[in-house]
């Protein structure tokens, strides 16, 4: 983990945030094995691939929430002890790799 | 499913297709439970996203293996007997989707 | 160009073809252009950024209905003379890169 | 423009980074015309789509040295005035409509 600034948020999680991405990702999971599902039923193409789609959606969607409270939070602490700069880049970074 | 063409591709996937492309979905639902486990423990946001980005890309590279199979078979057949035209637009459609 | 199948689409594409793909692409350069406009006057960096997306939402249009069209000529008739698997192998690599 | 915080970059940009900008998309704007010549030329169809794909990406590199100022500047000054949250939002939003 070293190449990143730290090993936790900030601030930490409360236990409602905490249950509230993890239930998007048990969805997420749910889809995933559907898709397994699909496969092993030999379901048509297309249908497979509207499902992938459904699930990057989801993914990205939990992602945003995660970026967006890390820069209110971790991003935004940096700022004020006047380390921006690294916090900023580094948010940068994971915004390029996550719009691919 | 009646939005789309068929229920099932034109040439059944083989037992080792269906297993290969299980395997890699089984990986991708194992990542996916990784990040609940960061995300219980309170895990740095930034390492979570990078989680997300690499499901992400593994989804679009088994996504891709099936439009690549879909159009070898599929399309190609629709082609031959001279019905290209609805399955190629169909095809588009979904990867207009895939690449958001 | 070595790299590619051929030089150009096997069917031609007509004046009118050409010319609603030119006016198209003739109106992503005015956006542009207007973006080098904003960057001068200093504009505010949200505005600039939402006028990127909007270049690169209408550069991906562009680009599916030339895929579209290179499917429904150029592709289907390689399948069409048995020489399917390499065109389709060309066209899904041009998609994973269009998709990024 | 009255959807945004405001009208211009709290630090003015200076010469040098306007002239860096507009740079980039001056070279873009050329790429965009290379593309209508390829049209009007009747170019082989992969060969326009890696051009559009090298757009895209050249225009997201733009797009996310904007965003790294943007953050530098505008948001840390709102987070550091205590207005950090709207200008976080903000942010995430456009970023969203980026990665599609």
């Amino acid at each position: 983990m070293g190449e990143h600034l730290r090993d936790h948020p900030v601030t930490p999680r409360t236990d409602a945030e905490k249950q509230a991405v993890v239930n998007r990702l048990k969805r997420v999971e749910g889809q995933v094995r559907g898709i397994q599902k699909m496969v092993e039923e030999d379901r048509y193409c297309v249908d497979i691939l509207v499902q992938i789609s459904a699930i990057n959606a989801a993914l990205k969607k939990v992602g945003f929430s995660i970026a967006e409270r890390h820069t209110k939070h971790c991003v935004s602490d940096a700022v004020q002890s006047g380390e921006g700069e690294e916090a900023i880049e580094e948010l940068m970074e994971v915004m390029k790799q996550f719009s691919k």
